[in-house]
């Protein structure tokens, strides 16, 4: 059963602007996707990651699967209703965070065994694992379960995790054929490191599999953002124009914008999240960082042309007194705001895309953030 | 200048429904008071604090002026324009706070020098200086400086205490005769311990100075709740009939309504907010501990009839896992629903004595809470 539709409704260059259309939900693109690791998005209410704009979340199915567990929140009735989110939900696969976070990790074809990080349980991730969990969750976006090499890797290495993603893929395709509810979608996931001709073999392979969208993995691993953007660029000529694009674990503000233009539809990143819970906010003038003295006599606002509350109803002073006193306020109101900013910068760039101004918008986000 | 009306409304035996009016906006009484400490009530939007239906908030004077100093908060406007609660504000007056948290702390006739827990800074506390403090930061009701002996103490000690507390009340009240703002108003405190007499003594004298209202001291500090409720039985007697009485840092939805019934008009107490952070929720139901593992595949929520989401659209199961995993969210939704329910509390406390059937509401929360 087709699952996703995807209009683009407005190009400038490579960057395109549409809109995602799911059975829950529509996702204007390009679209930023707040992380909600362990069914949260952290330190925000449900309701208020809604408001700021964000058409979709992401979820973790790798924390998700040790704690609560997937079989647990499908008898609870799934994802969406047990974080009370009804809008569309893409997981991850898990693998990723099994290389980052399990111990005693052990890849082999068949998939990886891991020891969990809270308890220690041991734990097989298989494609079709993956895609059951993703199953049990409700996701409504899947990814397929691959291989994400360390960067700097071998050639070799990263021809390797490319040939196993891609067998994984097919796996994880016929796994998501025979189980996954209709609307429901499952991404592949180009591999290839910083290797353009691994990245073009990745992509045609999956692209001949006919994905209903095409996940780019492996890029903001320690490359740095020049070989990110340069790397991007060899890739996305060679998935199907007319299928969603996703940008993984991606990124600050410019890494965004940049991404943008180089055709990429779809973001996730933990870093306006994170950044909130360490004293930082995401504002058009940059970044500040509320810990700082220099705020502490500060009257004004984060932002006061914002229309989030958080950003534009308390004094930096007030911040930055929060940030110092240890307050749960001060993520509660930094994470909304940089939420927030994220969004309404993603409204920007798809005004921007469809005004043929990307450029401008651009020139804009390295002056704040470059 | 006269600051605050009283109306009392209804009467049940020794209980009083009523409105105690500010410039700021009327307080419903019976009425509790969040607790804001540090410039925010824990976890808590000042938003959704006023939506839970409360009609003041304490900040405290200790904390405060600590951090970020009472000055920089007269600077930046007053600590309702600071922390973005334009409702009343009562601030207590620092002596509990520096007796409790502080290093090297010494009483004097003049006051109390102690070295902040935060930095180790020497500071000098004495009545005429709470009363600055509490004027530089704006509160509507401010309360006396007061010695509160520990429980358990000598009688000699309780009786010290009480004459010290009396020479502080006048001269707090010399201090805000001179400075305060117009529509603000300072509280005597009654102290005493446990002695029916000393009590007697300490209300007479008080009243002799005509204060706008009586804050009731030196009880929930270890007596227990009989000792404590037949303490207030034998003070409130003493007390004018047509000025409120705050009973200070009391407590369970128990203590509440037993104190509502011998006259007590407010309260205040961290109980519902502490307790949030601590993964326990209050009901109608009584205490609900969310980190117990019986909740892990409970789909119903807190409380299907509370009109706050917090209790009413999340599930049990929902909940135990956010206390389990540490989210900020389970906080923020348990303090969010406890301070809710504290709110709908004396909401049924106010009608139940409007009504004549307070002893009803008393033998419902007892079954529940006792
Ligand atoms: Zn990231
Ligand atoms: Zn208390």
């Amino acid at each position: 059963m087709s699952a996703l539709a995807f209009d683009i409704h407005g190009r400038d260059g490579e960057a395109r602007t549409g809109a995602l259309t799911t059975p829950r939900g529509t996702i204007r693109t390009p679209a930023f996707m707040p992380v909600g690791t362990a069914a949260s998005v952290k330190a925000m209410f449900p309701d208020t990651v809604r408001e700021t704009g964000a058409d979709i979340i992401l979820g973790n199915t790798y924390h998700l699967m040790l704690r609560p567990g997937a079989e647990r929140i499908a008898r609870l009735g799934g994802l969406h209703d047990f974080m009370n989110w009804p809008g569309p939900i893409l997981t991850d696969s898990g693998g990723f965070q099994v290389m980052s976070l399990s111990k005693l990790r052990k890849l082999s074809e068949d998939g990886v065994t891991f020891q969990s990080h809270i308890d220690g349980s041991t734990h097989l991730l298989t494609p079709e694992r993956a895609v059951e969990i993703q199953c049990l969750l409700g996701s409504d976006i899947q990814m397929q379960l691959d291989e994400c090499p360390p960067y700097p890797c071998t050639r070799e290495e990263a021809a390797s995790a490319v040939e196993l993603s891609l067998r994984w893929a097919e796996r994880s395709q016929d796994a998501f054929a025979k189980r996954a509810a209709a609307g429901h979608a499952l991404f592949g996931i180009v591999q290839g490191s910083i290797h353009p001709d691994l990245r073009e073999r990745s992509a045609r392979a999956l692209m001949e599999m006919d994905f209903p969208g095409y996940a780019i993995g492996g890029l903001a691993v320690g490359e740095g953002p020049d070989l990110m953007l340069e790397t991007l660029a060899q890739t996305t000529p060679h998935l199907p124009a007319d299928k969603p694009r996703y940008l993984m674990g991606v990124g600050t503000p410019l890494d965004i914008v940049e991404a943008v233009a180089r055709g990429v539809d779809m973001f996730d990143c933990v870093m306006p999240t994170r950044s909130g819970r360490h004293g930082q906010a995401f504002t058009w003038a940059g970044k500040v960082n509320l810990r700082n003295a220099a705020h502490a006599d500060d009257p004004g606002p984060l932002d006061p042309e914002s229309p989030c509350p958080a950003a534009r109803d308390y004094s930096r002073a007030y911040l930055h007194h929060l940030v110092k006193a240890g307050e749960y306020l001060a993520p509660m109101l930094l994470t909304w705001a940089n939420v927030a900013f994220y969004q309404d910068l993603m409204r920007a760039v798809r005004a921007a895309i469809q005004e043929g101004r990307l450029d401008e918008l651009r020139t804009r986000i390295r002056v704040a953030y470059g």
